[in-house]
């Protein structure tokens, strides 16, 4: 297995914000990611909460942002935050859309050239991202939770259906719901894995739960009422009438006042990181 | 007086966190700041903590990456974060350097030509932005607060020091202490006051308390001992003989394993908010 190199470490309540690289073999090309270890890393190894950023952020996004460290503190959790897509692929237009591309992996293995060589987000993350965790630092890579923001939400809710028994605890800040339905989504899973929307429905949380698969625990969702994407892209309401019918628990909060921007997701990311602790911790 | 234009607005911890600008007769210039309100302000004017951040940084950086706002809800404190210097000034040469002209004010008026016209940031913060927010702002602008990272640090230390009465409370973060004897103060003090010494004893700190000046309360400084510019330019060890012998009480806390940057800040920023609140609020 590669090593990882650290690229920079930042002492942050108690613990060490780090951010680092590796030459991944599941994408082919080096991939960055930051882990929050918190004060309790010192003594032992601590569970892992992923946190999935939205399009157009990097592994450093939601560490800057968020305002999730301090819980974690509390609460001896790990944050891991991965890099959204892979980088400098060389792939010709890769760069060219904010909603496509790079920053824009959509957390899943493309099938389709000329993406299929490196986006292959899934694998990174799934298969084999524990593996260089558990050797590098401090952590229970067997005891992980999942959250994510938009792309990020979305990747969250999907991976968790996906995969039973990877995960303990599911939360989405304005996830994208029913990915199969809208822009966003319909134009990465064309552009990833083909015209043939047979092959989307493993992908969108909508239809994993009305075909069958439940999340680890009870699902907890924020959505800000002042979202400008929230008709056009989010639509948290075809999540919870899947969850009903599904009877997958499902605790949606819609916030008025509140918009898509880490603003939001500082106001709420408390709740999850609460959320998860009450499953990995303790 | 010119009307503030907002340029964006989030909803943030039951509060708003918003991005102004307006037409600075001070400063001859468009100049930008935001403004958190916390939901206290809902009901009637809030006290002011102006925030003020350090070189390269805008108006966006400290509301961005301090997670203050979540303590400023708490307490019912309005942030002030107003932009580090003029912008799009036309003097050649401003964007050359990271560490002078633009994003690099110092908080002081300069005197010297070609920044003399532009570059009076202690005008525009003293005398014009506290009548543009209370005109357009549901903000107790008589009852305020400052605090300051690096060189705004300096500035939060320095404009306390040198406006008695304006300021109720003061505290900094990793700040330029004794600016006329370190490397990035002499630059900025020999580009914006001119050659001659003498000009720059009324902007640092050290000087102005051995002359007699006196903060308005107890000082709080944090600084991190990982910090990279620590011996260089920060020198805390100076501010601590000063306030010693001058008789101004000053908690100053060296923290282990933190750096210069915004982790750091987050990590104690919540010590920051209540020690204005302790003088601000209630």
């Amino acid at each position: 297995m590669a090593p990882v190199t650290t690229l920079e470490a930042h002492g942050c309540f108690g613990g060490v914000q780090g951010f680092h690289a590796h030459d991944s073999r599941a994408v082919g090309l080096p991939m960055r990611f930051g882990v929050y270890l918190p004060p309790q890393a010192q003594a032992g190894p601590v569970p892992v909460l992923y946190c999935l950023a939205g399009l157009t952020c990097s592994e450093q996004t939601f560490a800057i942002k968020a305002g999730a460290q301090q819980h974690a503190a509390r609460h001896g959790l790990a944050l891991v935050t991965p890099d959204t897509s892979p980088r400098d692929t060389g792939v010709a237009g890769a760069d060219a859309d904010w909603d496509f591309g790079t920053g824009a992996g959509f957390y899943l293995d493309a099938t389709r050239e000329p993406y299929a060589r490196h986006w292959r987000m899934e694998s990174w993350l799934l298969d084999e991202l524990p593996q260089v965790l558990a050797a590098a630092f401090p952590l229970r890579t067997d005891v992980a939770g999942v959250l994510g923001h938009s792309m990020g939400g979305y990747g969250a809710l999907t991976l968790a259906l996906r995969h039973p028994g990877v995960f303990r605890s599911v939360s989405a800040l304005a996830p994208i719901c029913a990915p199969a339905e809208v822009p966003w989504g319909r134009k990465a899973f064309a552009g990833y894995l083909g015209e043939d929307a047979s092959a989307w429905a493993g992908h969108d949380a909508v239809q994993l739960l009305a075909g069958g698969a439940r999340a680890p625990g009870p699902l907890l969702v924020d959505q800000g009422l002042d979202d400008p994407f929230l008709a056009s892209q989010l639509q948290p309401e075809r999540l919870e009438q899947a969850c009903a019918a599904a009877g997958q628990p499902l605790t949606l909060r819609r916030h008025a006042g509140y918009d898509h921007g880490y603003f939001f997701i500082a106001s709420v990311i408390g709740d999850h990181l609460a959320h998860h602790a009450a499953a990995l911790a303790g």
